[in-house]
Protein backbone atom coordinates (compact mmCIF):
# COMPACT_ATOMS: atom_id res chain seq x y z
CA UNK A 1 0.00 0.00 0.00
CA UNK A 2 3.06 2.36 0.78
CA UNK A 3 6.18 2.58 -1.04
CA UNK A 4 8.92 2.28 1.92
CA UNK A 5 11.75 1.82 -0.35
CA UNK A 6 12.38 5.59 -1.73
CA UNK A 7 13.24 6.55 1.50
CA UNK A 8 15.15 3.68 3.50
CA UNK A 9 12.38 2.14 4.43
CA UNK A 10 10.42 5.84 5.58
CA UNK A 11 7.58 7.50 4.58
CA UNK A 12 6.43 11.15 5.46
CA UNK A 13 3.68 11.51 7.35
CA UNK A 14 1.60 15.00 8.30
CA UNK A 15 -0.53 15.55 10.61
CA UNK A 16 -3.39 17.95 10.61
CA UNK A 17 -6.45 18.92 13.24
CA UNK A 18 -9.50 17.12 12.27
CA UNK A 19 -11.28 20.10 13.09
CA UNK A 20 -9.46 23.55 12.52
CA UNK A 21 -7.47 21.84 9.19
CA UNK A 22 -4.09 23.48 11.24
CA UNK A 23 -1.14 21.37 9.70
CA UNK A 24 0.46 20.23 12.94
CA UNK A 25 3.86 18.75 12.24
CA UNK A 26 5.51 16.58 9.92
CA UNK A 27 7.44 13.20 10.63
CA UNK A 28 8.53 9.79 9.73
CA UNK A 29 6.50 6.39 10.22
CA UNK A 30 8.47 3.16 8.98
CA UNK A 31 5.95 0.12 8.07
CA UNK A 32 5.89 -0.91 11.51
CA UNK A 33 4.60 2.62 12.89
CA UNK A 34 2.18 3.00 10.35
CA UNK A 35 0.85 -0.55 11.03
CA UNK A 36 0.57 0.42 14.46
CA UNK A 37 -1.12 3.88 13.75
CA UNK A 38 -3.78 1.65 11.09
CA UNK A 39 -4.44 -0.65 14.39
CA UNK A 40 -4.58 1.81 17.51
CA UNK A 41 -5.77 4.92 15.82
CA UNK A 42 -3.10 6.63 17.14
CA UNK A 43 -0.25 8.64 15.63
CA UNK A 44 2.92 6.65 15.40
CA UNK A 45 6.11 7.92 13.99
CA UNK A 46 9.72 6.63 13.54
CA UNK A 47 11.82 9.10 15.42
CA UNK A 48 15.44 8.74 13.08
CA UNK A 49 17.59 10.75 16.00
CA UNK A 50 16.43 7.83 18.66
CA UNK A 51 16.34 5.29 15.65
CA UNK A 52 12.89 3.78 17.10
CA UNK A 53 9.34 3.86 17.33
CA UNK A 54 7.94 7.34 19.09
CA UNK A 55 4.37 6.63 19.78
CA UNK A 56 3.45 11.01 19.77
CA UNK A 57 2.18 11.69 23.30
CA UNK A 58 3.86 8.92 24.90
CA UNK A 59 5.97 11.22 27.62
CA UNK A 60 3.86 14.40 27.31
CA UNK A 61 0.57 12.25 27.29
CA UNK A 62 -0.52 14.29 24.27
CA UNK A 63 -1.36 11.63 22.40
CA UNK A 64 -2.96 11.80 18.50
CA UNK A 65 -6.52 10.40 18.06
CA UNK A 66 -6.28 9.33 14.11
CA UNK A 67 -9.58 10.34 12.64
CA UNK A 68 -9.15 9.98 8.67
CA UNK A 69 -5.73 8.33 6.98
CA UNK A 70 -5.02 9.44 3.70
CA UNK A 71 -2.51 8.44 1.05
CA UNK A 72 -0.40 10.17 -1.86
CA UNK A 73 -0.33 9.71 -5.12
CA UNK A 74 3.33 8.38 -5.20
CA UNK A 75 2.17 6.40 -1.48
CA UNK A 76 5.04 7.88 -0.37
CA UNK A 77 3.27 10.19 1.65
CA UNK A 78 0.62 9.87 4.85
CA UNK A 79 -2.06 12.42 5.52
CA UNK A 80 -3.63 11.44 9.30
CA UNK A 81 -6.23 14.19 10.21
CA UNK A 82 -6.49 13.79 13.85
CA UNK A 83 -7.44 15.32 17.61
CA UNK A 84 -4.39 16.33 19.49
CA UNK A 85 -4.81 15.77 22.99
CA UNK A 86 -3.68 18.45 25.46
CA UNK A 87 -3.62 20.75 22.52
CA UNK A 88 -0.31 21.08 21.48
CA UNK A 89 1.68 18.73 18.82
CA UNK A 90 5.21 20.46 19.06
CA UNK A 91 7.41 19.73 21.62
CA UNK A 92 8.18 23.17 22.10
CA UNK A 93 4.88 23.75 23.48
CA UNK A 94 2.86 25.49 19.88
CA UNK A 95 0.13 23.88 18.63
CA UNK A 96 1.62 23.35 15.85
CA UNK A 97 5.42 22.72 14.67
CA UNK A 98 5.00 25.28 12.37
CA UNK A 99 4.55 28.04 14.40
CA UNK A 100 7.24 30.77 12.92
CA UNK A 101 6.14 32.97 9.79
CA UNK A 102 9.16 34.47 7.12
CA UNK A 103 7.99 37.62 5.93
CA UNK A 104 9.97 40.59 4.47
CA UNK A 105 11.08 41.25 8.13
CA UNK A 106 12.15 37.69 8.57
CA UNK A 107 11.07 35.02 10.62
CA UNK A 108 8.62 35.45 13.09
CA UNK A 109 6.66 33.55 15.90
CA UNK A 110 2.51 33.66 14.87
CA UNK A 111 1.63 30.24 16.83
CA UNK A 112 0.32 30.30 19.58
CA UNK A 113 1.91 28.25 22.87
CA UNK A 114 -0.55 26.07 24.76
CA UNK A 115 2.10 24.44 27.52
CA UNK A 116 5.46 25.24 28.98
CA UNK A 117 7.88 22.09 27.48
CA UNK A 118 10.18 22.65 30.79
CA UNK A 119 6.80 21.27 32.93
CA UNK A 120 5.20 18.63 30.48
CA UNK A 121 8.78 17.16 29.80
CA UNK A 122 10.20 17.92 33.41
CA UNK A 123 13.90 17.65 32.09
CA UNK B 1 17.15 29.68 8.96
CA UNK B 2 16.67 26.07 7.23
CA UNK B 3 18.51 23.00 8.50
CA UNK B 4 19.68 21.46 5.16
CA UNK B 5 21.97 18.92 6.59
CA UNK B 6 19.38 16.30 7.81
CA UNK B 7 18.40 15.19 4.59
CA UNK B 8 21.16 15.52 2.53
CA UNK B 9 20.40 19.05 1.24
CA UNK B 10 17.13 18.79 0.91
CA UNK B 11 13.66 19.98 3.38
CA UNK B 12 10.27 18.87 3.23
CA UNK B 13 7.91 21.25 1.71
CA UNK B 14 4.10 21.25 2.75
CA UNK B 15 1.75 23.05 0.03
CA UNK B 16 -2.07 23.97 2.06
CA UNK B 17 -4.42 25.46 0.46
CA UNK B 18 -4.70 29.14 1.43
CA UNK B 19 -8.23 29.59 1.39
CA UNK B 20 -9.39 25.89 2.45
CA UNK B 21 -6.68 24.35 4.69
CA UNK B 22 -6.63 21.52 2.70
CA UNK B 23 -3.37 19.87 2.42
CA UNK B 24 -2.34 19.86 -1.14
CA UNK B 25 0.75 17.75 -1.26
CA UNK B 26 4.44 17.14 -0.37
CA UNK B 27 7.45 17.38 -2.10
CA UNK B 28 11.28 18.38 -1.47
CA UNK B 29 13.11 21.38 -1.90
CA UNK B 30 16.94 21.94 -1.58
CA UNK B 31 18.31 25.86 -0.60
CA UNK B 32 17.98 27.01 -4.33
CA UNK B 33 14.15 26.13 -4.55
CA UNK B 34 13.64 27.84 -1.24
CA UNK B 35 15.14 30.84 -2.03
CA UNK B 36 13.79 30.84 -5.51
CA UNK B 37 10.11 30.09 -3.85
CA UNK B 38 10.53 33.33 -1.30
CA UNK B 39 11.96 35.77 -3.77
CA UNK B 40 9.25 34.62 -6.81
CA UNK B 41 6.14 34.04 -4.38
CA UNK B 42 6.02 30.79 -6.48
CA UNK B 43 6.45 27.35 -5.38
CA UNK B 44 10.11 25.63 -6.36
CA UNK B 45 10.71 22.09 -5.11
CA UNK B 46 13.72 19.96 -5.98
CA UNK B 47 12.93 16.73 -8.01
CA UNK B 48 14.30 13.81 -6.83
CA UNK B 49 14.00 11.49 -9.51
CA UNK B 50 14.78 14.23 -11.92
CA UNK B 51 17.86 15.24 -9.93
CA UNK B 52 16.54 18.98 -10.85
CA UNK B 53 14.91 22.23 -9.70
CA UNK B 54 11.10 21.52 -10.22
CA UNK B 55 8.91 24.97 -10.89
CA UNK B 56 5.40 23.84 -10.36
CA UNK B 57 3.28 24.21 -12.88
CA UNK B 58 6.06 24.72 -15.60
CA UNK B 59 4.77 22.50 -17.78
CA UNK B 60 1.05 21.99 -16.94
CA UNK B 61 0.33 25.93 -15.97
CA UNK B 62 -0.94 24.81 -12.45
CA UNK B 63 1.66 27.00 -10.40
CA UNK B 64 1.29 27.64 -6.65
CA UNK B 65 1.29 31.34 -5.65
CA UNK B 66 2.56 31.59 -1.77
CA UNK B 67 0.77 33.32 0.22
CA UNK B 68 2.57 32.42 3.57
CA UNK B 69 5.71 30.78 4.55
CA UNK B 70 6.24 29.08 8.00
CA UNK B 71 9.00 27.01 8.88
CA UNK B 72 8.86 24.11 11.46
CA UNK B 73 10.61 23.55 15.34
CA UNK B 74 13.33 21.71 13.87
CA UNK B 75 14.08 23.97 10.81
CA UNK B 76 13.79 21.22 8.09
CA UNK B 77 10.60 21.61 7.27
CA UNK B 78 8.36 24.45 5.03
CA UNK B 79 4.81 24.71 4.87
CA UNK B 80 3.80 26.68 2.27
CA UNK B 81 -0.23 28.77 2.16
CA UNK B 82 -0.77 28.33 -1.71
CA UNK B 83 -3.18 29.49 -4.14
CA UNK B 84 -3.08 26.62 -6.81
CA UNK B 85 -4.07 27.81 -10.19
CA UNK B 86 -5.77 25.43 -12.08
CA UNK B 87 -7.61 24.36 -9.39
CA UNK B 88 -5.35 20.91 -9.16
CA UNK B 89 -2.23 19.83 -7.23
CA UNK B 90 -1.48 16.49 -8.19
CA UNK B 91 -0.08 15.08 -11.55
CA UNK B 92 -3.15 12.57 -11.54
CA UNK B 93 -5.38 15.62 -12.29
CA UNK B 94 -6.64 16.16 -8.17
CA UNK B 95 -6.81 18.61 -6.21
CA UNK B 96 -4.85 17.07 -3.77
CA UNK B 97 -2.24 14.27 -4.30
CA UNK B 98 -4.06 12.58 -0.58
CA UNK B 99 -7.03 11.67 -3.15
CA UNK B 100 -6.73 8.15 -0.96
CA UNK B 101 -8.69 7.40 1.92
CA UNK B 102 -7.67 4.30 4.12
CA UNK B 103 -10.90 2.87 5.56
CA UNK B 104 -11.67 -0.31 7.13
CA UNK B 105 -12.25 -1.82 3.70
CA UNK B 106 -9.02 -0.48 2.31
CA UNK B 107 -8.16 2.22 -0.21
CA UNK B 108 -10.99 4.37 -1.89
CA UNK B 109 -10.71 7.33 -4.07
CA UNK B 110 -12.27 10.40 -2.14
CA UNK B 111 -10.67 13.13 -4.07
CA UNK B 112 -12.20 15.52 -6.55
CA UNK B 113 -10.51 15.39 -10.15
CA UNK B 114 -10.23 18.63 -11.46
CA UNK B 115 -8.26 17.57 -14.95
CA UNK B 116 -7.63 14.38 -16.75
CA UNK B 117 -3.61 14.45 -17.23
CA UNK B 118 -3.53 13.11 -20.71
CA UNK B 119 -4.89 16.20 -21.87
CA UNK B 120 -2.72 18.59 -19.91
CA UNK B 121 0.50 16.93 -19.95
CA UNK B 122 0.15 15.60 -23.71
CA UNK B 123 2.27 12.81 -23.32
Amino acid sequence: MLNFEKAGGLVSAIAQDAATGEVLMIAWMNAEAFDETVRTRRAVYFSRSRNKLWRKGEESGNVQEVKEIFIDCDADAVLLKVHQLGGAACHEGYKSCFFRRLDAAGLSTVGERVFDPAVVYKK
